[in-house]
């Protein structure tokens, strides 16, 4: 156990994130927000003491990094990236309370974009550009961030990477790590780029389409206004409807159509049933909620985008869909728990882990019928082995535990209906940020005890870094030597 | 494929049915219900015509059967075992509706429970008792009956035994499938008529203790009364939750009891798992529902009742638990999906596939740590193969798949919020009965659709022979020759 490697590069993401705190502050500085500034200023020296004392001090002996120093790194790292996260929250004293602060910095960074502000209209434009900002950096990971960013510290990168990045098989898009990195942030930062181009051109400002591309890209869901997305012109909301969309797409996809190779991305399985599965969504919901706006296109525009929402696990809304018939809640409850495709910055189960445990029943079914038979399974044009079908079903297994737990701890709140329960649980961990009834998307999680805002913020945790790096950095036996 | 002896085997099943119907009859005369000695005996000369006829006209010329034939047999066996069964309710007119009485049928052989009627007591008494003697033969299972009562049929019995009896295992208690069956059927009829003796102790007549002896010894829960097992006193509500218990417990343990093995009874760990989990969830309840009663013994009371009444997915209730506060809704909620012992009368998932599904857990998390290491896993004192841990999280999968579907397709109901479908379809797929608010203990699933009740009556059908059965014999490649 490399120790002083893993305190290293905590104090290294410390540093970063002073560093990062800069752009919020002259956000605060623009607008004239000397409250704001003095919170991002003093979060700056606190960080950057912090962080190069840690660098310092623990300088380490060997650079070699196994799979559990990456699971304790990146656990860690997310840990107090979002303690420090939420200092100019608590300093400004716009959100003074260190559990709700401490909640909305994970939501940020997980990509949650669960809130519990009951109005978000109040907070300055310094704040609010932080809220999205760490979404941007959670979407793709701080730790990638690093690695892109800094020469490589390291030649097992590749453990950081797998424990930061989500879905079943995270693989290089170049042999060289921190060249992957580069390219996935360069992609991401253009496409964020285009977003607020083309936000700008539907009338929206500098700030807000800044701030509403960042929320887009990382697929986290945190706004400006109280009823999020419902008071921009049908434009902006089209525009945000297709960049969730892309955002919920495999990185990898984007850069192999950079390089003009277009076989492999449209023949991607993952990316048909992501269209597929969002149709057949929008169709059966717009379908529900004609009655209610009596209008198609209304329909329409409303049902593709919180689907395009709940899929990509954003989590922006542009109505209160706890008010539609039960039909379309239904549709959404089953979407909430999905996810976009796999290497993409959207949270939750993945799509490609829903298609390979229907490949592994299919399977199952075949070998009661032919009990001596050995077949062979692909996805995406491999051989799928066993040992990835099964690693896939158990942390299924895993999944549907995590939420059961957070769900069971929830209800030990009083006045909290087990809807309002079972919702927040499924979201948080999802990464999604809405749910139904008192966590709607026009309510907030501000009601919540404390307790339960710490329940809530590790499922958010749990749900980003898809639990195991989390579990192991908790469980002991991670830390003895051998 | 041997269709012959598939026809001949389900021949041989309604031939049986006709003979069971004799037991209804003879309660239809006791109490001088001429309508419904009508219906049962028109039934009775329905079943045995039609199952002679099978019987007669498909003689096989060979009695060797396979896995595929073991699931075609069970699952078309149960179909027409309760679409024959359905006839006294719709010949008689007391359940006239075909969909109504094919649900109530299947709800009875599936041991769920759930009910059609929203006042029940306006049946007559030979209905009311073919309703819980549909439970008591479902929950063994038909084929196990003939297995135990007929010669033996087949040297390959085991494949139907597989196919209808629940849990992840089916062992053989003894080398003789026949004595295996008989041996069953024998304990679970002696601890019938001591639950029966007790419940005569509390003074119920021999009509009553037997009707809610059969309901509970299939853990299936239909009863006579509107308000379930509420208005009997606390002694017989104590001696139902007593039995609801024992008959949630795998048999093999009973039998193992019987020849004074007691050392692997007490240390069966799904046992201690069994007892922890209603110990823990009835305490969670008590707690919670101390403050509606005010008083310790009325609260622990119907909180073990429904505790028990949920983990062994009997259903009776008495109390309508729908109304309690969230923390014990959410309680009994997760209780809803985990069901009782494998090789009990119980439905659900089965503790021992929880059980297996925490080891998998274990051993990819360690698996993480030590790469290269190669674990081995025991449960209940032998080595669990991979293959069977693999087996038991895919089965999740595909229960979960299952309740979405379900879920998914009741949405389309007009006036059933998420809750309902959602519970109700949980419910039902696990067996259970009553679910939450429209479909909550005190209610009934007579609002929904035509279609949405055959959805469910599929669902139930799915849950008790545990999904593959039904979907193989469903397949179009289980036909195919080879």
């Amino acid at each position: 156990m490399n120790r002083r490697m893993i305190l290293y590069m905590v104090g290294n993401i410390v540093r970063l994130e002073a560093a990062i705190f800069m752009l919020p502050l002259i956000v605060s500085l623009c607008y004239h927000e000397m409250n704001s500034v003095f919170a991002f200023s003093l979060s700056i020296i606190i960080a950057a003491a912090a962080g190069s004392a840690l660098s310092i001090i623990f300088k380490p002996y060997s650079r070699v990094i196994y799979a559990r120093e990456g699971f304790i790194t990146v656990t860690f790292a997310w840990i107090i990236l979002s303690l420090l996260g939420a200092l100019p929250f608590i300093i400004s004293g716009e959100i003074p309370d260190f559990f709700d602060a401490f909640f909305e910095t994970v939501s940020g960074f997980s990509t949650t974009g669960a809130s519990i502000l009951s109005d978000v209209e109040v907070l300055s434009h310094g704040m609010l550009f932080w809220r999205s900002f760490t979404h941007w950096l959670g979407g793709m990971g701080v730790l990638v961030l690093i690695m892109a960013i800094l020469p490589s510290d390291s030649g097992r990168a590749i453990h950081i990477m797998r424990a930061e990045m989500a879905g079943p098989v995270v693989g290089k898009i170049v042999p060289k790590i921190r060249e992957t990195a580069k390219i996935l942030y360069l992609i991401y930062l253009v496409i964020t780029v285009i977003e607020m181009a083309f936000l700008m051109f539907g009338g929206m400002n500098l700030f807000e389409s800044s701030v509403h591309a960042l929320g887009t890209a990382g697929t986290g869901g945190f706004g400006i206004k109280n009823d999020s997305i419902g008071s921009y012109s049908p434009y902006l909301q089209w525009v945000i409807t297709v960049f969730m969309i892309l955002f919920g797409i495999n990185f990898n996809l984007f850069y192999l159509f950079l390089l003009k190779k277009f076989k492999p991305v449209f023949t991607n399985r993952e990316l048909w049933f992501y269209f597929g599965i969002m149709l057949v969504a929008a169709g059966i919901i717009t379908y529900s909620i004609y009655p209610t706006y009596n209008d198609f296109g209304t329909s329409a525009r409303h049902s593709c985008f919180q689907v395009a929402s709940l899929v990509s696990t954003t989590g922006y809304s542009t109505v209160d869909f706890d008010l539609w018939p039960d039909l379309a809640k239904g549709v959404l409850f089953i979407l909430m728990f999905l996810g976009g495709c796999a290497g993409s910055t959207a949270g939750g189960l993945k799509l490609s882990r829903v298609m390979i445990m229907l490949k592994a029943i299919r399977k199952d079914v075949r070998q009661l019928l032919h009990p001596r038979s050995v077949s062979i399974v692909k996805f995406e044009g491999k051989k799928l082995d066993d040992s990835v079908m099964n690693g896939v079903t158990t942390y299924f297994a895993l999944y549907i535990l995590l939420i059961a737990l957070t769900f069971l701890t929830l209800s030990f709140e009083p006045d909290f209906n087990v809807i309002s329960n079972l919702t927040a649980s499924i979201s948080c961990c999802n990464n999604v940020g809405p749910g139904f009834d008192k966590v709607g998307p026009m309510v907030g999680y501000g009601a919540y005890s404390g307790f339960s805002k710490l329940v809530l913020t590790f499922a958010m945790l749990f749900g980003r870094l898809e639990i195991y790096p989390v579990l192991l950095a908790f469980y002991p036996k991670t830390w003895t030597k051998k």
